[in-house]
């Protein structure tokens, strides 16, 4: 039976949010084991049925602007902590929280712990692609490193090569690296070196690379890997998530404050603007993952919704029926002189 | 008066973009020169009026896909590369193109020459702020270098400060370091030394720096110059520049692929939606500038049309009346020691 510890205290709309998600997601998932972390007495006055669900105190809480490796040190009661904790003790199998992303990725790194040999954990989005062959596309760094080397992005386009083939279903997944162009010498020496050994790997068949992708195009769905380093997936993410949402409120500001005809024309829109504005939301495909440790660990944005906890632990157990842990592992024993030689080179 | 001199066959849409943007600015230009490097007799054949226009056989042409510097190098008689020579040989004051990008930097980087003191010349942008005390913001660098370094930020504080108080007219403008988070300790070691950089320099009164601002934000105008690297300074300017696109794209594409309510929706909408749409279009306040060399030099992306071609060469003027080019020389020259200490500290 699959066990998720669950940071019921964890995002802005924690702990009702995450109770209703997770009673959302159990009338959907008969075999896991629901662990809410936090204030038991609370969180069973908001549930309306604990079937399934084991109830574990932790009395304290990791804010969302707190320092994350000082919060991870400082506050070992945390609903935050202890879920990591207890997956590293091996009472549970997974790790969800919609809390402060920087220490769910200190206690996935330090507590839960890096699979040996990948370098440097990441944080993986997925993202949607409103052309091509897939409805999304997975993005791998978006902000665990604010530092990478070229052995880390190599790594990257495997990992998320992994998860794309094994969790998404994707065959042969296109793999491509994020840079400032297409020709194969754009961008910096990190880049440069990164398009190299990829370029390398997929001649070797380690993976599908299908070149330099740019930030401009990637809603177009490119590629449905793309790799990239911490500092400038980070900022190319953001940049996508927030200029969707500046333009669709320009849109909607437009009709709300608009004249008669503007508001008549967008009430028989409106059904059709909410169709697009889905095909933009990927809250359905789940949260960001941890990829790279030895656990399925993933991190939903603060502000998510009950639904939105509900499909990200619906990922948590695709991740878990894959067993993309365990095929990371074995793939990165048996697979340790190409990545490791990568590695040291740097 | 003014000469520009301008690359009358750069751009997807020329030369009659260009020249027909020329004849738009000419009417509202009388002190200005238009001198046209290209083919003379098809030029010839597309004007209407040569008042204040002057032709220049350049019987080259540099193509959008071309590696800048080796074209550059060989392509002497190009319509680019002659236009750059003019500047640089005292035949004209300002430099106009919609062509290959990277050319036109290569050009103004080592035809027209940088500023000494100057480290690295910057692309410039101006973009759209929804919200905040100014329509437009400026953020650089955008694309001309793929490495930088922590005193080459500070300059661009320096240089976009300049920019947007003498050629946009706001005052004591907000100066904000796109970074991965909000705190001053966020970041990789370039963003971090450029932080304290701007910091100092801000408590010197050299410029008025407001702290980190992250891409995701950016539209919403919580600056008014944004320093950035070039790689993910790059990277942000596409991501937000294809998703307003792709977001765009999605409404216009439910009203157009939709049912007769939305399709009548989307008829009385329009007028709201053209206005929404203008709101995101910033192609009025010109190019892209480089700033920190010897002369104006503005690049407008390829598909522009006549009007943005006008509109460019109207920002031109801005810059020359503002006298950019000799105010930024004497800043730099004056104040060589903090700019220069910096830059020797990296």
């Amino acid at each position: 039976m699959l066990k998720i510890a669950i940071d019921a205290m964890g995002g802005d709309n924690a702990p009702e949010a995450i109770v209703n998600g997770v009673e959302q997601a159990r009338d959907e998932m008969p075999d896991v084991e629901f662990q809410l972390y936090g204030p038991v007495d609370q969180l069973k006055a908001l549930i309306k049925n604990d079937l399934q669900i084991k109830f574990i105190e932790a009395d304290e809480v990791i804010e969302m602007a707190e320092e994350p490796v000082k919060a991870m040190r400082t506050k070992k009661n945390s609903s935050l902590v202890m879920a990591a904790e207890a997956v590293k003790a091996g009472d549970a199998d997974a790790f969800f929280s919609a809390g402060n992303t920087g220490a769910v990725l200190a206690t996935a790194i330090f507590i839960v712990g890096r699979i040996k040999g990948v370098d440097r954990p990441a944080l993986m989005s997925v993202m949607p692609a409103l052309k091509g062959p897939h409805p999304v596309f997975v993005m791998m760094d978006v902000g665990a490193n604010a530092e990478n080397k070229p052995a880390h992005l190599y790594q990257y386009g495997i990992l998320g090569s992994f998860y794309a083939s094994e969790v998404l279903g994707f065959e042969t997944p296109r793999v491509g690296l994020l840079n400032n162009g297409g020709e194969p010498d754009k961008g910096d020496p990190l880049h440069k070196e990164a398009h190299q050994l990829l370029q390398h790997g997929s001649d070797a068949g380690n993976l599908n690379f299908v070149g330099n992708v740019e930030s401009r195009d990637l809603l177009q769905g490119p590629a449905d890997v793309v790799v990239s380093d911490g500092f400038s997936g980070n900022a190319t993410l953001k940049a996508i998530e927030g200029t969707a949402k500046s333009v669709l409120s320009v849109v909607k500001h437009t009709i709300v404050d608009g004249n008669l005809q503007a508001k008549l024309g967008g009430l028989l829109l409106k059904p059709s603007l909410t169709k697009a504005a889905e095909r933009l939301d990927y809250s359905e495909y789940g949260g960001a993952v941890v990829i790279g440790v030895k656990a399925p660990v993933v991190k939903t944005h603060g502000s998510s919704s009950a639904y939105e906890v509900a499909q990200t632990l619906k990922q948590i157990q695709k991740i878990s029926d894959a067993d993309l842990t365990n095929k990371v592992e074995a793939y990165v024993k048996t697979h340790k002189d190409e990545l490791s030689s990568k590695s040291e080179k740097k």
